[in-house]
């Protein structure tokens, strides 16, 4: 029941044992959900437990390793023979003196791999602390690398097939905008509207269903708009407010965000409207001119350029690559566009560019979700990019 | 905007520090986003980036340190005043050289905390194992011991206001677990039926609107009742398989979990039936007994016993604690219900006991979603516990 076939699954824990090989680990254990998922198919929200892939070397397939009533989740969309599949009992399940990380050490050992060079992902959530305490306290003749984002890496160039993923979710985002437009209004409960948006995410299109984002709908309305990672109230919409809302279509956990503003009027204040007409201008300048051969730093400087006219100052990056993902973030944490990242893009990778505003006295979300080909860039989906104006 | 009053804040930021002082804490770092939320009333989807609250039994008020973006919805959810919270700039994101636990301890060097007993949650999600050693590098002189869970052993037993909340979430769960009888149907794909449910979760009543829950709808169908953690495919349902939920009511991040089972026909298979009929009833004689002053382990004692005539065998534990909460868990993390939890049942604690099976050839799925009173328990919704048969 996986969603690609083994061989794309063989070819990406490929690419993972040459990149450990350069690194010089012989071991790796991968417990970020989207990395699980993207080595084996594996795909259950168990991710609130401890849980891990083991991949070897010496081994064609990783070890799935987790707890017992989710290995037959593993089991049922994995490609992993029953063979790889290990679970640990329930009482090691948020215990005071058992950790998961003892049984995965255990069959470590057993398999003569104590002594190993292990990677292990030091700054991805999911990875706590203690578990690395207790790997290191249970393998003493083992040495611990830091293998953080070294799958991300991987994944940031898609396949073909990857990029087919992204597609349907790129219609999905604009049945997902859609939902937005049509249900905020002023005196909808902002409850109401985030609803009607998440049925869209979930439901998908007619030929492809959608699945859950890595981020719940963000949607700031009113004085929330200077900042850009609320969710929702059950307060309603107001006449003359502006909203942003930053979402997304997903399937099988590929992402296409989607980011817009709407005002709630006729006429928007002059700054708001200024502010619009700059960053939107920005992205399109951002957007004629990206092409492979740039890097991320390269193109955000492309977007500063743009805008330099203007009194407009944005701080944080303006985007960041995507694929597939799980809570609690969409973003791949590999490249950012930012002064400083130097990576070069290429073919198949796929981006957000969001530049959003989140100012004391105004804020405005607009973004393009789009892939890289061989000459340019195809978006994710077609969306006008400019401020919604919704009348009651 | 906080959701509490600003007492019922400091009130639970005593509690804390008492607990510090118990443990020989000076200081405390907090990363879990519940505890976060708990102790300030902070609430944004800014838990993908490192952000933490630090407590010092010297200041009344809790820090907020988070990303630049993020402060001003701290300034807006949490009842903080403006110069307790901090902003780090955004070249901390997801960098290669600079860490936000650098900005966080330079912070604490600032304030003469550098040599201090310094608390941190070892074992939670958020906070990462490159957090620690970049914290432990930036203050050599600090002693550093584990605070996991700390909080969320205060959080154990709620005030009557947040009893009120979970009622309002079990208003919401009822019309959830209504949401899915009405939408699972022989033919209507899972992603439609999940798009339903979500929908009901997120609008909650006329009166209180709901919340995103730490758990998305988990939804298995025919071959995926053997294991609980997996969510739904664009397939249709079909007609005579079983179909096991687990759902919530949320709201304001408070969790009333709901879980049953649905039959899609009119004669379920014998021993399906016979497994809801005896884990229903082992469910109902262990409501019938539980009161405050027995232990988490004699309630699941009394649930073994309950089914001892049969050859059911549950190695799982039946239930934890319940209450606020942030992906990717609604569970405490706190009491478990299985054999070596001590802990003593009082009123005003919320317990989620679910009784699931999960085998090769029968699932079944049930639930209570309860709260402790003076002397005995109080459900947090009324819903019929038994199989749902649904016709065509």
């Amino acid at each position: 029941m996986s969603v690609f076939t083994k061989q794309e699954y063989m070819e990406r824990v490929k690419k993972t044992k040459q990149s450990m090989q350069e690194k010089g680990m012989d071991l790796l254990i991968i417990s970020h959900p989207a990395n699980m998922n993207y080595l084996t198919g594996y795909d259950g929200w168990s991710f609130y437990v401890h849980q891990c892939l083991v991949i070897s070397l010496e081994e064609e397939q990783p070890l799935w390793i987790g707890r017992g009533m989710d290995a037959n989740g593993a089991r049922i969309t994995s490609y992993l023979d029953d063979e790889h599949i290990f679970e640990y009992a329930d009482d090691y399940v948020q215990s005071l003196v058992k950790h998961p990380m003892h049984f995965v050490a255990g069959l470590i050992k057993e398999r003569r791999w104590g002594s190993k060079t292990i990677g292990v992902e030091m700054d991805q959530f999911y990875f706590t602390h203690r578990s690395y305490v207790e790997l290191e306290k249970s393998l003493p003749n083992a040495s611990f690398v830091d293998a953080n984002a070294l799958v991300n890496w991987i994944r940031v160039v898609k396949s073909d097939q990857e990029i087919e993923m992204m597609k349907r979710a790129g219609q999905i985002a604009v049945k997902v905008m859609d939902a937005a437009k049509n249900s905020i209004k002023p005196g909808v409960r902002e409850c109401d509207a985030a609803a009607r948006i998440v049925q869209a995410q979930y439901a998908g299109t007619e030929q492809y269903g959608g699945d859950y984002p890595a981020i719940v709908p963000l949607i700031m309305a009113g004085e929330a708009t200077k900042t850009p990672h609320l969710t929702w109230s059950d307060t309603p919409f107001v006449k003359d407010e502006a909203v942003l809302l930053e979402l997304s279509g997903v399937y099988k956990h590929y992402h296409a965000p989607i980011a817009r503003t709407i005002f709630l009027g006729e006429n928007p204040p002059k700054l708001m409207q200024e502010t619009a007409d700059i960053v939107t201008e920005g992205l399109q300048a951002t957007l004629d001119w990206i092409r492979p051969g740039v890097t991320a730093e390269e193109v955000e400087a492309k977007w500063r350029e743009a805008i330099s006219h203007s009194t407009i100052v944005k701080e944080s990056r303006l985007g960041y690559s995507i694929g597939v993902n799980y809570p609690p973030d969409w973003g791949e944490h590999t490249i950012s566009f930012r002064p400083g990242d130097k990576t070069i893009l290429v073919p198949n990778m796929a981006i957000h560019l969001i530049p959003g505003i989140w100012y004391e006295n105004v804020g405005f979300e607009i973004d393009a979700s789009i892939y890289m080909t061989d000459d340019g860039y195809e978006p994710l989906y077609d969306y006008p990019i400019d401020m919604m104006l919704v009348k009651e």
